[in-house]
């Protein structure tokens, strides 16, 4: 900073930290940012470096946000220009200000070094810690601590219970009037649950109570909300979904406007960048959005295998066992279902796609994917059994009975028009087939690459757009036979996905038998 | 995206992911920043989501940064805007162009992993890590697992010397034509060694070799490299630094062009932002500065007491025997001197005013802080013992003996004209006293607040800028007598610093007797 700089600068009473807040447009995701000139009075005042954690406010409304300093003219001296997460967190319309401070020293802290240094958490110390997660204090370097802190020495029985509690309690909960909430959970954290809607409407359709909440896709094609939203609307508030549900005893609704175990969304995001799967965290992970959500009754796919998430089926048993025994303290009964999820379920990738597929198995339709269907029959079974709707062994034949005779289908139009109104899933107007390179066998499909593919297409955001599978393992295919059809809506994102396909050979390996 | 937006991009085959780098004046600390536009061609071919790692390629130079999204005109579809830090590791000039692709795996996150779930770090692990940890890889959430595994399970002492050596080895390293090379360290990790010039100046005029490399202030009102440059230039670059140690037997010199063990500045920052201890990280941090400047002999001042980093005389025992070990291996040996550490050592808060204290006891001035030589003196009398320039228990004698007769003052000059001409301390042009609001006994000084109020004054930026403490613990005073005096460059900042004082009262302590 030069002289001259410097010696223009008005004093200003200590406090009085008031800036204009501007609007950077700048996505950082979960991350609040705001970026103040090097030289601004509070950032001077304050002793404020760059990076620093500072805290926010606007009104009763607070964040802590990572600060930049601008050193050109990015930012003018009195103002805070704000990342979108930060903006709309501080509930800020252009013009406002806010004002900047120190954030109040983070006393969970001190438990999280408590338990590196190898003591157990009692509940109190759980419950601060989670709180001050889900108010936006901990920055990704006390997370991967916490989280680092809770692998090296697995929580015990009882830490896993006050976990979960904890991120029960600092969010939204969920009553309904009915006895019995069946719900259903997939421990697989990959894309591929197409089932639900089809689950929805078996057991709605046979009187269990399914008030199912699902997620939009974040990093994959399609989220089961995406899918669902190509056949009616999903974003509906708490007090319209009460009304789908009581009406219709099922309903698949987004679940991101109601805030069920927020800890979780933040937690899994850096577990997934330190791959890291702890049960303790796994079991918190999955039960809190449960229990939260008001469900008695659970069925969990969790598929297993080398590439899963749980690899074989002894550690399969000791995690079902110990997941039964936390749900069982909070009320909730829960049946595993181990599947062997190597295999894609389904032929469309994309929302408009899956949406195909759920309604070729709910009509009945003679081409539906019979994988989906005995799927989503398995999965509905269980947990009509579980919730004794069917006798032992008797749930996967009344599924079947209600998919082939109609209700379910009947149930299902009438849940999309419950949420305001059925939709006729979109169809693409460009669309090309992927070509088998040389005659063979179909030896391995890349489901990362076919889900890239999908993206490039333009899923999710072009409903759509993705890609439609003609192949399975173990086909035999001719020179030239489709293997797959990529689906967009413009010529220059076929392009794309085209321009892809030919730098990445193998997307479906087809080899001389 | 808009419909209109998305056809109007024309398709770019894969991997020609270049686009114009810009200079976005934005300081993000050691962070890499880059924003593009989340409608570009890049984002939307690579699947890019805000917050991702992406490498960043300018020939050779790679830098792995995360990436936030632009959603109005704050970037051109067709560019890249970067940080400071991103810019400067790439060797970028303004029209240059860069290439943005997904970073590689990072395999050494295994045994990160690997340690979490309880198993011991061999070498080539450790090596693994830390060389991707020097290059940039690591994430926030990647250094904070590592070194919370390394807290929740100590290291034990194959894996401190492992670690130690990876971390000397991934960075420069110094040699010397010398046999002895001594050295000195403060694990107290706060602003207050100005007893480096001093030590330096005593232990060379007695013929031993002592190339001190120091640091710049970072969140403190100066560091010994600051204070230093007020009396000669301290950023000089290896070769001279040579030159001025063969001359004269030692340098004070600021290292931050030197890259000793590069992976100690990045996980300190993480340790400190945990306020994580552990005895490893401590061991190798100090250890490998040191093995990597050639030292063979050298002195830890390890404060001792109830709020500095070791709590008590037998930690201190245990941590001096491990630190002693660890330090064998290398061929480095260590004497420690433990210090109260409680309470300041001399007057002058800022640049020049601590420099001035420095040229006070080395004048032998009458009215030099007595502390601040006692200190030096017993610091430079362990390093002649240690080395075995002085008999045992006849080091502090024989430390004083060349402070008192001049040998210590005209080294210190010949250093100075060495390292390129010796300078005065500037005086500053704006004084104001802070007074005693009563009469009444100095009980308490607050450190952090006094620091606090020199950076508001200007310091370390404007070297004459800081605090000059008039009273010590214990000192007995009227009212409005001066306390201290803060000086300043300009009136503004003298303001700042006042409006701060006036509202945290209590900076310095008076209560009626």
């Amino acid at each position: 900073m030069s002289k001259s700089d410097k010696s223009g600068i008005a004093p200003r009473g200590m406090g009085s930290n008031s800036v204009r807040a501007r609007r950077l447009g700048l996505d950082t995701q979960y991350e609040a940012v705001v970026v103040m000139h090097k030289d601004c009075a509070v950032c001077r005042s304050e002793g404020f470096s760059a990076h620093a954690r500072v805290q926010l406010c606007n009104g009763k409304r607070r964040v802590i946000a990572t600060l930049y300093q601008a050193t050109g003219d990015l930012v003018a001296h009195d103002e805070a220009a704000l990342s979108e997460s930060a903006w709309r967190r501080l509930g800020l319309t252009n013009g406002g200000s806010i004002t900047i401070a120190h954030p109040a020293p983070l006393d969970s802290l001190s438990h999280v070094r408590s338990r590196i240094y190898g003591h157990d958490l009692v509940e109190s110390s759980f419950n601060a810690i989670i709180r001050d997660v889900v108010d936006g204090k901990y920055s990704d370097i006390d997370l991967s601590s916490f989280l680092t802190a809770c692998a090296a020495k697995p929580l015990d029985h009882k830490e896993i219970l006050a976990l979960t509690h904890a991120m029960v309690e600092t969010g939204e909960r969920l009553q309904w009037p009915a006895g019995i909430i069946v719900d259903k959970h997939w421990v697989g954290g990959l894309p591929g649950n197409r089932t639900t809607p089809i689950i929805v409407a078996i057991v709605a359709s046979l009187g269990l109570t399914m008030p199912k909440t699902s997620s939009r896709a974040i990093t994959s094609p399609a989220g089961t909300a995406d899918a669902m939203e190509t056949m009616a609307p999903v974003d509906l508030d708490t007090p319209v979904i009460r009304q789908v549900v009581e009406r219709e005893g099922g309903c698949v609704v987004w679940g991101g406007a109601i805030k069920l175990s927020p800890a979780d969304d933040i937690l899994i995001r850096v577990e997934r960048a330190l791959d890291l799967d702890s049960e303790g965290q796994l079991i918190a992970s999955v039960l809190s959005k449960k229990i939260a959500a008001g469900s008695t009754h659970l069925v969990i796919d969790m598929p297993v295998g080398p590439t899963a998430k749980v690899r074989d089926a002894k550690t399969a048993e000791t995690l079902s066992r110990d997941i039964i025994s936390v749900a069982e303290t909070f009320g909730l009964r829960v049946k595993i279902v181990t599947t062997d999820g190597l295999e894609p379920v389904g032929r469309g990738i994309g929302p408009a796609l899956e949406a195909r597929d759920v309604l070729a198995v709910l009509c009945g339709k003679a081409d539906a994917p019979q994988d989906l269907r005995q799927r989503a029959i398995a999965l509905a079974g269980a947990l009509l059994e579980l919730a004794g709707a069917a006798p032992a062994a008797g749930g996967d034949a009344m599924a079947a009975q209600a998919l082939d005779d109609g209700r379910a289908w009947a149930k299902f139009q009438r849940i999309c028009e419950a949420q305001g109104g059925m939709r006729v899933p979109p169809t693409s107007n460009q669309q090309r087939p992927l070509l088998a390179d040389r005659p063979g066998l179909v030896q391995a499909i890349d489901n990362r690459k076919i889900a890239r593919l999908a993206k490039l297409a333009g899923a999710p955001d072009d409903k759509a757009a993705g890609v439609d599978l003609h192949v399975s393992l173990g086909d035999t295919v001719t020179a030239r036979q489709p293997l797959c059809t990529v689906h967009a809506e413009s010529p220059g994102e076929l392009a794309y996905a085209f321009d892809y396909a030919a730098a990445n050979p193998g997307i479906v390996m087809v080899r001389e038998p």
